[in-house]
């Protein structure tokens, strides 16, 4: 699975075409926007969107948008615009990671130096901004910019929390909603408001990108531990060595074998390399990541929970499908004992 | 002149006076914005928010209020929104030129490293546009996002056009219209627009900070050629070395003079140092500073005319001041034949 989330779904569900005219529309829409930029920018800017993500901000905002009334232009308009700031995160993080290439393609950092890859992030941050104006709404655009401000804080907490083993579990918890789920709950309850749901639907959708989020989070922080590198396309195992403090970290620390307590808890202070495959047949090992898988199907289905408050349509089966197929995801993370 | 512009004002110059309480207002709402961000954030912040600018285009904000009906609180937030605005780009720009110190104070990515800074910098730009929702203006927030998404572009388009000899007079004006004076431009009439004044001097005012910026610019790239570098405080005589193409460079290179022209040519596009030393009693070099400066002197000018459709007040009379003091800074680098 090269795409551990979405590539598989392409391959195994069908729901995707559903709205796959609509995803095309969402992409058009990214790639229209080269004409908004000055002659010198737009052929990076070309490149850039080229390499667009997954698109699955986009898709929870169309598929709640068919839930919830309809596929409106302004979704679309949403779609790419939370897209667009995926990206400028994605532009920055690879300046900051010094990531030469993702997903086998060439960072912007890579090929034109940091210089012009954190301006050209702000130029897609700025340019969101731009677009997001367009719903004519003080109260949304100020949602978007303090979301865009969450993510880069979550970031930033993050990155000034490694190795801190006084982190607690909360602290956790509070860094992944706001560095991942703050886009998803975008995705959904911005979706909803478009739809002119009630203040309660709205509310409950906002809920649900936050919870699909946080699973979505632990997902990735359980495959870092659990997964295969040729198959999930990056760099595995090393949270722990890079003083990443993860769900499964978390329980791997509190897994009661005061052995592994504390050489983990050694190495992680001393910043050296956590090797994995010494851990690994000790089922403390497979106990913690499976408490964190748990808490992660505890979320998505609070999260699936939601949508029984939407009408029934081919849209919400969709999303709940979507939940069912994280659920799938996480399962295969779960290491058996 | 530690500051080549400001300080030279605040020490030899009254009109400052006249908003001195307003600029430390200014400065508060900046420091008070601390308590916006999380706690993993703050400590960093505070740090940014000490080495701020000259507080240049808040004292713009600020005198154009004083001239349009009086200084607002409205206006003391616009002023710091686009102070903070500027340091956004300082920090990114610290990391592009990758600079330990900035007057002095060690920068954010020399004390926590580029990963930080660019973060910080993103933070401070989406923290200013959720202040910017406070004006209730969906058009002033468009504006907002579109300048800093031009400070950006003309910063890209600077920098994609080092070394090219190719490039127009035009595109530099352009470039710096950009990349300085759009945010003077923001301030002015910014300014004027919270002050309700007609869409005619709303306009020229906006025009204002475009032609201020520009003779500002042009003023600091001949300084480059011509200051002394105890006196500016920071590194000169680089812009040609860098490829970066002025307006005195421009007019070297089309001096008359062919061996001057060939060699400025020859080095610049075989990126070599330019040394002025050798080239500094020769007539053709003061005349292409000089033919720089008197563009300047003439935007200057321009920006005084449009003074005059204020009715008289002492804040008018304060930026006629600061429009004559432009003129003494342009002249001191004047070169006398």
């Amino acid at each position: 699975m090269a795409i551990p989330f979405f590539s598989k779904l392409r391959s195994q569900k069908h729901y995707l075409n559903l709205i796959k005219a609509d995803l095309k529309q969402v992409s058009e829409f990214v790639e229209a926007q080269a004409n908004c930029f000055d002659s010198e920018v737009v052929d990076y800017m070309e490149t850039v969107c080229q390499t667009k993500g997954k698109m699955l901000r986009p898709a929870l905002v169309l598929l709640i948008a068919g839930a919830t009334g309809g596929i409106k232009q302004e979704h679309i308009r949403l779609g790419a615009i939370l897209e667009m700031i995926h990206m400028a995160s994605l532009v920055h993080d690879d300046v900051i990671d010094m990531a030469d290439k993702r997903r086998d393609v060439p960072t912007a950092n890579s090929l034109w130096g940091n210089s012009l890859a954190v301006l050209l992030g702000d130029i897609l941050f700025s340019h969101a901004m731009v677009v997001s104006t367009e719903f004519n709404s003080i109260d949304f655009c100020k949602r978007l910019a303090s979301i865009v401000r969450d993510v880069c804080q979550g970031e930033v907490a993050q990155s000034s929390r490694l190795y801190d083993l006084s982190m607690t579990k909360e602290e956790y918890f509070e860094i992944i909603r706001k560095k991942t789920a703050s886009l998803f709950s975008a995705a959904t309850g911005g979706s909803a408001w478009l739809s002119n749901v009630s203040p309660e639907i709205e509310n409950a959708l906002y809920q649900l990108g936050d919870l699909l989020g946080v699973a979505y989070q632990i997902y990735d922080d359980c495959l870092d531990m659990v997964g295969d590198e040729d198959d999930a396309g990056k760099t595995l195992h090393t949270d722990a060595s890079k003083g990443k403090l993860t769900l499964p970290i978390f329980y791997l620390l509190e897994c009661g074998d005061r052995n592994v307590e504390a050489s983990l808890r050694e190495a992680i202070e001393n910043q050296e390399t956590v090797d994995y495959s010494k851990l690994k047949d000790n089922p403390v090992y497979a106990d913690s990541v499976n408490k964190a898988i748990q808490v992660a199907l505890n979320k998505n289905e609070a999260a699936r929970e939601i949508l029984w408050l939407l009408p029934q349509t081919e849209y919400r089966e969709a999303l709940a499908e979507l939940t069912f197929y994280l659920d799938e995801l996480l399962e295969d993370c779960r290491i058996s004992q």
